[in-house]
């Protein structure tokens, strides 16, 4: 019998952001596969009949074929990801896994989209976002002349961003040269917004402006927002309406 | 005492794709006030004790000023509406008519985040997104010219693109406009998306490209989804890996 791929995305921290769906297919699955966080973020789901596989990070082709090959043993496997998987999430790799399984015995695959962290950090906020991009900084995969291409023609527009993987342990300097980009554009107090583990216990949102900011202050687990020309400070929110 | 302003995004169909966190919202609420059909969309959380106040289109300032006053009678109010509120959603209006009452009367407010309809119509596909960009096309409160010119710097990049709000009745010539526009940087082969109703029994998704898809087939509850120039077909699914 094939089992069933659910590759969830789990919300961007605790179990109030994350969907009746996330909840009910991480509950129901024979088999939760993730990197060991995301494990971790859904552990009040999880059972003792269930076979539960932490992974490590920058396994991420082994995870999403372990995934597949569980599922191919008829089991119904959870491949869980923070936010939304679709979102430089797993979503991609694990349908690449799928998809080279020949097509009858392809077990059933359902990509369960989340609440990204972006949409989450401005709720935190207010209502930053109006018209906006949504670009990873990560050049792990992507040269990092195409990261700076899209910030460059994102910059001269007025879209708000919001910005993921901002830096890692060894990437370090690309903030900066973002900022750089950005003020070839962008007013220097463009208000810019540093969200870290938002949706848990602990997160917590630094609001300062482009030329400010605090580069050093920002982990791999947060999001750089930076709002549109039109955004406005109303009362203790940052709000960009339509039509301003 | 004060009340309570809860503005909540409830996913972009039914109750599968709602947060925990609306699905407390609404139910804890003493009050809950929305546009007819988001009313409905939540209607399995009502009861008999609430006070539920249906809108009407086009009155989303009477709206908001509504549920603030309800809250400053004391009542905990949700305003509801579909995917999530600060993407075109109710959240920048609500927060400037709560920003108005002074400081000391104004009453407790939260924005719940939600999943928008563009990602959650990008899951039904597969993972088409990559870097994005998110605009809504509706000229009510911006000049057409301003929606064209975003879209043109857009056009130059390799961002896909969801496109919120892409028709309505007296908004019918805008689409084939669009569809110029990106003409003149993406292939006419891009694979374009028309999700309709999305997370609702009825949901639909129409995968034409640049060049055919029909303009006549999209409502105001359609998200346009125009993939990256990366964007593959893998066996079913439509990808866009990173890397690639």
């Amino acid at each position: 019998m094939p089992g069933a791929l659910w590759i969830v995305g789990l919300g961007p921290g605790g179990a109030e952001l994350r969907t009746g769906r996330a909840t009910s297919a991480v509950r129901d699955a024979d088999a939760v596969v993730g990197y060991g966080p995301y494990i971790d973020q859904c552990a009040d789901l999880l059972g003792e009949h269930q076979l539960v596989e932490r992974s490590t990070m920058g396994r991420e082709e082994d995870r999403a074929d372990r995934a597949v090959a569980l599922a191919l043993e008829g089991r119904r496997v959870a491949l869980v990801s923070s936010g939304d998987t679709g979102i430089f999430g797993m979503a991609a790799l694990a349908l690449r896994a799928a998809a080279a399984v020949p097509e009858d015995e392809r077990p059933a695959v359902e990509v369960v989209p989340g609440v990204t962290a972006g949409t989450a950090a401005a709720a935190l906020l207010g209502a930053p976002l109006g018209d906006f991009a949504t670009v990873s900084l990560s050049d792990v995969l992507v040269p990092w002349e195409q990261v700076e291409s899209r910030l460059s023609a994102l910059a001269a527009t007025d879209l708000a961003l919001t910005l993921y993987n901002p830096r890692s342990r060894t990437r370090t300097w690309q903030l900066d040269r973002v900022r750089e980009l950005l003020l070839e554009h962008r007013d220097p107090a463009t208000p810019v917004a540093l969200a870290t583990d938002v949706g848990r216990a602990d997160q917590h949102v630094d609001l300062s402006t482009l030329s400010t900011f605090d580069a050093e202050a920002v982990a791999m687990r947060t999001v750089v927002l930076v709002a549109g020309p039109t955004a406005e400070r109303v009362g203790p929110w940052l709000i960009t309406a339509r039509g301003r």
